[in-house]
């Protein structure tokens, strides 16, 4: 397998449970973009072929001589997920950088396990339909549409109704007050899930959830108005499917990355791995269900807007919602202020209804610059 | 199909279904044991070619003639089970009377949608062993076990274990001294599940789990160690089935038996009934879960045991049941006195280690008598 994205929250654990399991997985690439110290450490320990190292960052020479050092040959990210040595692309970069791989290695006919939300919520279309005309196969990574993977298993009929669970993030409790004052600090506290910064704030809007509805609007050909979101605070049902014959299936488990990563790599296996927390049922007395507040939460509503309307507008709720909680993090805008730019910067979208790639990247591109123009002052 | 036992409360949700998806199942055969108007009037209604009715009844001679006049031909509970026309037999009578219909029918390689506990607990292993010989697949028709057997659905490895729920029943809470003096109204008040009076004492009694945690270990192959019972009151998730990555898949529906009914029948297609609820998650707020009280409920304890002992203990302890139950029903001995009675009779039981049919139903007899032998004062 190939890890894009090894030495962030996903890399670092598919790499626990490759470590796990060594008889069962190997990796022959492993790609970052920030971490060189922790990326040496990995190609250290892993041996891989091939190697990618983000460009962007200043320590440039430096990073890579000493990546140089360890023989690996230098590949690009998309010319690495497509490598014909490489069976899976673990896809576990963040962000709209997940597109191009993501793309590349479904046009390539390979198995992409995939993490990355952006990809799939940007340019679900184009991605399902190139994985239609190869056969790639989409491996969802995401504990959620792992969990309804893992329900359809084995069903001959299509699913009647998704029921997506969310935590709730950080600020579930918070009364709407209180939503107006959420600092930084605050917003990346959460209950269940240790995860990176980027998507524990999307998890505080419901963001994180708006994208997962999408995601599972794709993965699973499921109509938006046809999946349900139901705040579930112990994260531990994972989502669930309800049948044409109103029964419904459910996922289980503590709220642990490692089990869906670990399935998505050994689908249609399952391996016993004493690693994995198994749940105690002598600790679990109740699990509790609420509808979410769309009026607290207006990313959910945005997003759910977006996916009905389809073409480019996901791409720009994406991209916008990326520039927007980074200007959150470095305390330029507040937390209500990031749904009110993604509103503002889709109101101003001009929809391109069955947009290729290069569209796609232009909507994305439009939108970050969108929403940096509206913090400057600018409409 | 045929329906053994259709004028009891499985049998008459049984042709509930057939009558919602009156395209998909065809029934050629009616069995029944005391309802004779019940079952004339079905017989009316879906025209089946042949009938059972017991002789035990003693309105015999003017039941006959009115059956008669139907023009349906007269079989054997076992003669209709395993009859050409029958591609599915569903057995649906209570008690150990469903053994030889199910025998018959498994021998013949029929499918068995079984919705009768006692088959497979007196004589598990010789069904299944039969099943293996000649094909016959056995669809278990229990809320419980259909949810087992959903959530394998598509798995290819065994799973670790199995977690059945239980609703509790009407005493689950009751304090020690209060379960001493448990009226027959009382335990007949099932707080989740419209049930047969016998299936209703034994879910009061949790005997019914514990006949379900040895019906689990015949038809999933599972250790009874690694069977465990869960009280869940609300009774919508049906039950649980952890694999071997730790991942857990549970089946919920609200509590309606027509639901494992049609999946036994659809099976492996799922179909569309409007009739079947559908889970309202705007009114679920929370599910609860607790360890059972093995003092408080001793028959749940018994049954584990007999079920580890094996042989003809579980016939042992499910005729004594049947009769311990009859005798409680009839205020003839108390709620506590219903395990007391159990215990004594499986104490004093000599074990066969792999009995064949005659010896489970030599078993069967012994312990019957004993009970009432044991009632009269005689030990």
């Amino acid at each position: 397998m190939a890890v894009l994205g090894s030495t962030g929250s996903i890399g670092r654990q598919t790499l626990d449970v490759v470590r796990a399991l060594p008889e069962r997985f190997r990796v022959v690439g492993l790609a970052a973009g920030k971490n060189v110290d922790l990326l040496a450490e990995q190609i250290g320990e892993f041996k891989p072929e091939f190697v990618y190292y983000s460009s962007a960052d200043n320590q440039d020479k430096k990073a890579y001589n000493r990546l140089s050092d360890t023989g690996c040959e230098f590949l690009s990210l998309e010319d690495m997920a497509r490598h014909p040595d490489v069976d899976i692309a673990v896809i576990a970069t963040s962000g709209t950088a997940g597109l191009n791989p993501t793309l590349a290695a479904v046009k390539a006919g390979k198995n992409v396990a995939l993490a990355n939300k952006e990809s799939l919520v940007a340019a679900g279309e184009i991605i399902t339909g190139e994985a239609r005309q190869s056969g790639a196969r989409i491996l969802p990574i995401d504990s959620e549409h792992s969990a309804i993977w893992q329900c359809l298993n084995g069903e001959r009929q299509e699913a009647r109704r998704i029921i997506l669970t969310a935590s709730g993030g950080p600020c579930h409790e918070y009364s709407a007050a209180q939503i107006k004052e959420v600092t930084v600090e605050q917003a990346l506290k959460h209950p269940s899930w240790q995860m990176g910064r980027k998507v524990t704030i999307d998890s505080a809007t419901l963001m994180n959830k708006g994208l997962e509805v999408i995601e599972a609007h794709w993965l699973f050909h499921m109509p938006i108005d046809n999946i349900t979101v139901l705040i579930h605070p112990q994260s531990i049902i994972h989502s669930m499917v309800e049948f044409i014959d109103g029964s419904v299936k459910a996922q289980l488990s503590y709220p642990d990355m490692r089990l869906p990563i670990q399935y998505a790599l050994s689908y249609p296996d399952r391996i016993a791995n004493p690693q994995l927390p198994r749940l105690d049922w002598s600790n679990l007395s109740s699990l509790t269900f609420e509808q979410p507040d769309l009026d607290k939460f207006p990313c959910l509503r945005l997003a759910i807007e977006a996916g009905k309307k389809g073409g480019t507008c996901p791409a720009v709720l994406c991209a916008a919602d990326e520039v927007a909680v980074e200007l959150f993090l470095s305390q330029r805008i507040s937390f209500v202020d990031i749904a009110h730019l993604i509103e503002r910067v889709l109101e101003q979208h001009q929809k391109v209804a069955h947009p290729g790639i290069e569209e796609v990247m232009a909507a994305d591109t439009w939108a970050r610059e969108r929403v940096l123009k509206l913090v400057g002052g600018d409409n």
